[in-house]
């Protein structure tokens, strides 16, 4: 495999120059040539290597002018680096030592290692905020250009691998945190009971790093105090990502959720392709285009199907969690680095007919066991809501109506896959079909439905 | 064993005199003497048997003042038997030979083998569809008087085996049939695509009686049109429970659903205790003391715990299920006739505390693997809807009230029983919990929260 192995290696230095070169780019037109990493497509498939770290990373946002880091063919494997956007929350377990997570958390007086956090404005003259003003808050990895991708065409993305990114602090070797944040748009946070209230608390979990643990365990929490960040903001509440906690200013509590074991779900919250609509797309409501879809299902042995808006695709993935249950009530999961393996492939439009991507419009996951179609508030917010759509989708959040759009969806799936009729299919979603509530915290609220293979003969394995 | 079948023999004589003697009685008021049933404990733990006749079936609605059927102890084993209410869909199949289920579903003019069918005026004044006018449309086993039971008491009833009815044709010689009702009330009913609309669709089921088999199929469909029932009123749509399908009428699809294997998920889609707001409750809307909870967990090896609110609790069990989604999407589940063997364990309210159900104001399942609360749009829709609740609650459906109430009790649920405080149990709710829409066909809608056992300490197996 010495050959395979040397391409690897010449693929890693001209990637690495490109992201070094040009962080924001003209997208090309649809249509347009077909950049020149693209041109020769090799004789078998190419593993790639895309670290996290300040030049490989977009904060809080998608974008269609944002630079690929990774140009694919399909069939091609990404090692992919993800960091969590809460590793501030505890940077001596989730940032001290490691040189990727510090490149991006780097935050001095005037400098950040990533400036940009959010599709807000970077001079934050709305909320004075920060750059990009945190609307938005995902540390997202790529993007990857997959070669040939034009808009109608399917990107399915296959889940190889997902593994714990372990501290870097030699005082925690061998364990890997995560934050959990029960945030101010948390689904709980005007209904509280407890005083004082309202509050954010923030729960810092650890894991072993050897993946023979199943399970994770709580350290300690705190309750958010006003932190102030490195420019001088003062921030009441967990308004922007990546704010530096000073934990001389909070009180840990250890010793919380004693003998609680909370099972694994190792999984990205956040992965999709760029939306056609606009460009800088707040990364936290999802949509079409995947997003931050936030199913827990997304893991390993996952492969999702996602349809392409603009060319080249433009895969991006970020928001790891290390466990996460329907409808991440409090806002956010177990916030944790993670690293992927992924392979892409393409399907070209006119090739869909029969395949599980026919006439797909919405993102769609499937499992070794199911198929999970994803219902939102809105199917496409960013067309149905028009130009004020970034701003308008969280006060128009509602899990009845991702119900409705889940409900069609699979109904949708039943038909064109399965080929089933109307009637087949109600009758057979009444009997058979789960439906869940995914989230309730990311402004474009999410039902997904969850059909199980064995039902089909096709898909039965005896 | 001599002893204690003698006895059995003894108390089942007694009981069908008292059920075929007062199928109505004034319930005696709370405080007042235990029935005379009731008054020796015996030493060990009796087993009735419960059959399902005109006699020990009331349909479509709970009522404090109907006799109880059996008068158990806490510790005794019922032997339940259940029909499904759509029996009549395809009488061939699911009534024709067997007694228990032509005794409910006789039917001439100005003859039936239960007239109420509802919560509705005997005279159907308002709608003209018959007896009760379908306002509720179960057929329930019941009521079980718990001796020693007061409101404020905790129910527990264990689900010890559910098992399909036979076929009582020979024609169709193990197998156990169906009825999925793709119906007027189902969520989908309104939101067609394709021509006739809107349509109910009826979908008719089989599985094997062997219990070896782990799935059923169906066999044929059909549009429902226009049903004349013996005492002459026209059925356009499927709006009176148990109404004959003429099967010279409606047009059978053979082949639907072809290869289609539909996991078996046994369990009753109703259970509960009475409720003590109003008398005649319509036996769709779930509530407080369970009913028509329709969540397909509520089955073998699973534990309800029910806030008994009248003396003896009262406990009717039916709405038999082979299978359904969560959702029962469009309207119903496969409806099909179940028996099943349940042990009641009365808690008194003074020793509540330190168990699964202290401060317990909610139907709460307890499975092998996991707890279960059951929120709904209204906790209490008749308390919280006044007089008109039993009308009212069907415009005021709502998956995201639901949702919030499902959230509500999964926190009391980790604060009360496994102590957490506030920031505990919502960072758990967050990475643990999943939440999932149980029904959206039942007017008050229902949303579950599902925790896993393994979670704590004092639930682990090692």
């Amino acid at each position: 495999m010495k050959r395979s192995y040397r391409r690897r290696r010449v693929w890693l230095r001209v990637s690495v120059v490109t992201v070094a070169a040009a962080v924001f780019m003209p997208l090309p037109e649809t249509g347009a040539a077909e950049p020149p990493a693209c041109e020769s497509k090799p004789s078998i498939s190419r593993h790639h290597l895309l670290p996290a770290n300040n030049k490989t990373v977009h904060w809080g946002y998608f974008s269609k002018s944002r630079a690929p880091t990774v140009y694919a063919h399909s069939g091609d494997l990404v090692t992919v680096e993800t960091l969590t956007h809460h590793a501030n929350d505890d940077a001596e377990r989730m940032v001290k030592g490691d040189a990727g997570a510090e490149s991006v958390f780097q935050w001095e007086k005037g400098s950040k290692g990533v400036d940009r956090r959010g599709a807000g404005p970077m001079d934050a003259s709305i909320m004075g905020r920060g750059a990009g003003e945190g609307f938005g808050v995902h540390i997202l990895t790529g993007p990857i250009y997959v070669c040939g991708a034009k808009p109608g065409d399917i990107l399915e993305v296959q889940i190889l691998d997902v593994k714990p990114r372990p501290s870097a602090n030699p005082n925690y070797a061998g364990k890997t945190f995560g934050s959990n944040a029960a945030a101010w748009w948390g689904y709980h946070y005007k209904d509280m009971i407890e005083e004082p209230k309202p509050r954010e608390v923030i729960t810092i979990y650890e894991l072993d790093t050897s993946g023979e643990v199943d399970w994770a365990q709580a350290v300690y929490n705190f309750r958010w105090v006003p932190q102030t960040d490195p420019n001088g903001v003062v921030h009441k509440i967990i308004d922007y990502p990546g704010v530096p906690v000073d934990h001389s200013l909070v009180k840990e509590e250890h010793g919380v959720l004693k003998g609680v074991r909370v099972p694994l779900r190792l999984h990205f919250g956040t992965m999709g392709v760029v939306p056609s609509e606009q460009d800088i797309v707040d990364s936290i409501p999802p949509s079409y285009f995947g997003g931050n879809i936030d199913d827990w299902r997304i893991g390993r042995g996952g492969t999702m199907y996602y349809p392409i808006a603009v060319q080249g695709g433009l895969l991006s993935l970020g928001d790891p969690h290390a466990a996460q249950g329907d409808s991440e009530l409090a806002g956010t999961a177990i916030e944790t680095s993670l690293t992927g393996v992924i392979r892409v492939v393409l399907h070209k439009k006119e090739a869909l007919a029969g395949t599980v991507a026919q006439d797909l419009k919405y993102p769609l996951l499937e499992t070794k066991d199911a198929f999970v179609v994803h219902g939102f508030s809105y199917a496409n917010y960013l067309a149905e809501l028009g130009d004020k759509a970034q701003q308008e989708i969280y006060s128009k959040s509602s899990v009845d109506r991702a119900m409705r759009d889940a409900f069609r969806k699979m109904r949708h799936f039943l038909m064109t896959v399965k080929g089933l009729s109307e009637d087949e299919a109600v009758s057979l979603m009444s009997v058979a079909v789960d439906f869940g509530i995914t989230q309730v915290v990311d402004g474009n609220w999410g039902v997904h439905g969850t059909i199980r293979k064995a039902i089909f003969p096709e898909n039965r394995q005896q």
